[in-house]
């Protein structure tokens, strides 16, 4: 159903009109403390699935919370149109607020701090992954139904509860609802902007494998004083492990895992080179100067285009104040790979594992954790929806739409592409200097803002 | 003041019919939350302190709470008596209890578990260390002055409230006590017997240096999507460090470590193999077969004359359920060195820090907290009290008491040297097996008994 030009200004100036009631849904989104990881914040998890059922439903959705093993996914359908079918994604869960010290503000209180150089900042756990990213989407919605009576595409939501932990369940969810699901093209909104000024639609993600692993030494924590030197220690044969994981080049030292890993082509390494990014920024923005990783590399090219391993976490002994000569009974440490194109996640978990298994002493023993994983995807870039989708960010934004990678992992755009046959648009608005997954998370007021007009021209430019 | 036979024998009957009264005092000392490092059992160390004071009082010692900058100690002084002056060493701190969760019984209730061969085993946090073993001297005392009107020879009591976190405030208080404190030989209960059939005098015991490091490589937690391999993990750093601390053949890699460890005599070595020490059972008591540390020295070699590292503790990023896929600002461990003799704590510190600061990468940086330091001690064994006291041990145990070195550290003992000029006699009554620093700790009541027995034998012999 093509929107008139006039239509269109109309639901751009509703959405402009609107913005406290947009910033009051997402005050009242991000008050939930949906947690996913954390079994404690269960019954959170469920309040936000909910929460996005009764909004969705509020502005002519059918919407309802569809349950899991783990999570809810919400699922909601605007109404039938003529025009292509969309499906939407984005996740309504969140990570955890560790360390809580750090945060200026109450991490589930929505704060609009004022920067110096005018910018606003909406401070809060989820803001900008993904519950503000995620409300661009609807509020775009809800002003097209306000101004036109009606939705110019047929639109499909679908909003996981457990993108921040694993989430294994939605596979299996997507391929029991195919049908419901079927679309012409998946739009996902949890990827950045190439920098404040500059739209893009993200082409290449890194995909994932996260582990767990538990190094079991003697059967009961030990004194030092008594056992040390002639007991093993899990801590000592963790650090080894973990330290016999990188080269001294920066390059993953697991045997294979380079083997499926081809080096960006030319056209795309060149693209990347006229982006401009500034390494230098990128690390000085986080107090760091020197690059990690592989050496002669650019962060761009190790971010997007190489893979890596990270240890997450790792703990053992005593952590607590003070001193406690204990050797440890046990160790552990969360591990996790990201993948570029063609790695496939099964055989590097069982290289990771095998690397381990051989370094473990003869009388300890490893248990190994699985914590999900998903190959890297690479959309097509000469797609209709993609060109259409360029062309109205370009109108928003008054600049052309970048192509880009991201060195993160969105593993839905994979499940998309293998349970629905669909290629994906990754388009979002948050900005590298987030804080996500950190303290003081933001999203910047004009990335909600815009995000919600950008999306209204997107709708219609499909419609078209 | 020299005891008859009589007098001796009604003491020892004393204890024996009193033992009801001697495990109720343990119970109530036990039920003292104690744990001298963590600044929240502040308040229970000082009750601890206070207690000791009270039942000393009650049992005619002039006795009081000693102030310092952190815990107390209890300083008393039993009446004056013709006869050598003796002072006792014993410390009323514990360790803290995590895991709680595998403790079976509460830590802090002293409880009675009969096991299979009959032996009863008196399990709470710090039965073994060093309640228990501080209580077998004070009932000792009362004994004594229960059945003769007074005490055999003269005696001050020294009870630390730190030794399980650092203990930097005794030697201040030594220096500043010297005169009070003036005494022929000193006495400390807080090592082992060889086993459970065989008293000891421990001559030799490990020095320690324990270190905490932080190591801080971004100003806030980072997105390992977004950063991953471009910027530097601190777990990674962390663990590349650990790593280096040990060679391949389990010899510790700092610099200089070795510089001034010397191979322990032929004769010692002689006397410490026909003890009949057995590896294979001591590891595999907790579970372990394989000895680790040095390769081609024994057991008993390594952890009774050979130095060690031992990484206590560590964390850093996400430990709690679940993943997240962060890579943190900073990861810290808890390092601990034990020492053996003519190797200097302050040498070995700077070393080990010099061997860290190596390794911190050009813009991370390394923060170093000391927790203490003690080089090992090594007693004398011609000397008389060493003389009386194996022959008391003897009377009461019915066998030779073994000449034995530790792996663990008492400082005390070389602040008694070198403060006071003293020689220590390190008698106790713990075994291998007491689950120390660990959960379900205990004291065999038989080590309780014969311990309060033993002294009273000992403190008799001093008088002869």
């Amino acid at each position: 159903m093509p929107l008139s030009s006039t239509q269109l200004d109309a639901a751009l100036g509703f959405a402009d009109a609107h913005m406290a009631d947009s910033l009051a849904r997402l005050r009242d989104l991000v008050a939930i403390k949906s947690i996913s990881t954390d079994p404690a914040y269960k019954a959170e998890c469920q309040r936000a699935a909910d929460w996005l059922v009764a909004d969705l439903k509020s502005e002519g959705f059918e919407a309802s919370a569809r349950p899991t093993p783990g999570h809810p996914v919400v699922v909601a359908h605007g109404p039938a149109v003529i025009g292509p079918r969309v499906l939407f994604y984005a996740h309504y869960d969140v990570q955890p607020v560790d360390p809580i010290e750090l945060w200026n503000t109450d991490p589930f209180v929505l704060t609009q701090v004022t920067q110096p150089d005018g910018e606003v900042h909406l401070v809060a756990r989820g803001t900008s992954d993904d519950k503000g990213q995620l409300l661009t989407f609807v509020e775009a919605c809800r002003a097209l139904r306000a101004t036109t009576g009606t939705l110019p595409v047929n639109i499909t939501l679908c909003l996981e509860g457990e993108e921040e932990s694993g989430g294994k369940n939605l596979p299996p969810f997507l391929a029991s609802a195919r049908d419901e699901l079927k679309a012409d093209v998946a739009l996902v909104c949890d990827t950045d902007l190439l920098d404040p000024l500059t739209p893009s639609i993200t082409t290449m993600l890194r995909g994932m494998v996260a582990e767990e692993i538990e190094i079991i030494c003697a059967d009961k924590d030990l004194h030092s004083g008594m056992y040390g030197n002639a007991a093993r220690n899990p801590n000592q044969v963790l650090a080894e492990i973990i330290a016999s994981l990188r080269n001294s080049d920066g390059s993953v030292a697991v045997a294979g895992f380079y083997d499926d890993v081809r080096e960006v082509d030319a056209a795309t390494k060149a693209s990347w080179q006229s982006l401009g990014f500034d390494d230098e920024a990128f690390l000085k923005d986080v107090g760091l100067s020197i690059p990690a990783g592989e050496t002669g590399r650019s962060v761009l090219e190790q971010t997007w285009s190489r893979p890596t391993c990270e240890i997450n976490g790792m703990i053992g002994g005593y952590t607590g104040d003070g001193f406690k000569t204990v050797i440890p009974a046990k160790a552990s440490a969360k591990i996790s790979f990201r993948l570029v194109a063609d790695m496939d996640p099964d055989k590097i978990r069982a290289a990771f594992r095998a690397h381990v298994r051989a370094r473990v002493p003869a009388d300890c023993s490893v248990r190994f954790t699985e914590h999900g994983g998903s190959p890297a995807i690479a959309v097509p870039t000469g797609g209709v929806y993609l060109q259409q989708a360029r062309a109205a960010l370009a109108d928003e934004w008054g600049r052309q739409a970048a192509l880009r990678a991201s060195g993160g992992s969105i593993p839905v755009a994979g499940d998309f592409k293998r349970i629905l046959g669909l290629d994906t648009l990754l388009i979002g608005y948050a900005l590298a200097d987030d804080r996500i997954h950190s303290p003081n998370e933001k999203y910047n007021l004009k990335s909600f803002h815009k995000g919600i007009r950008s999306w209204i021209r997107v709708l219609a430019a499909f419609a078209a």
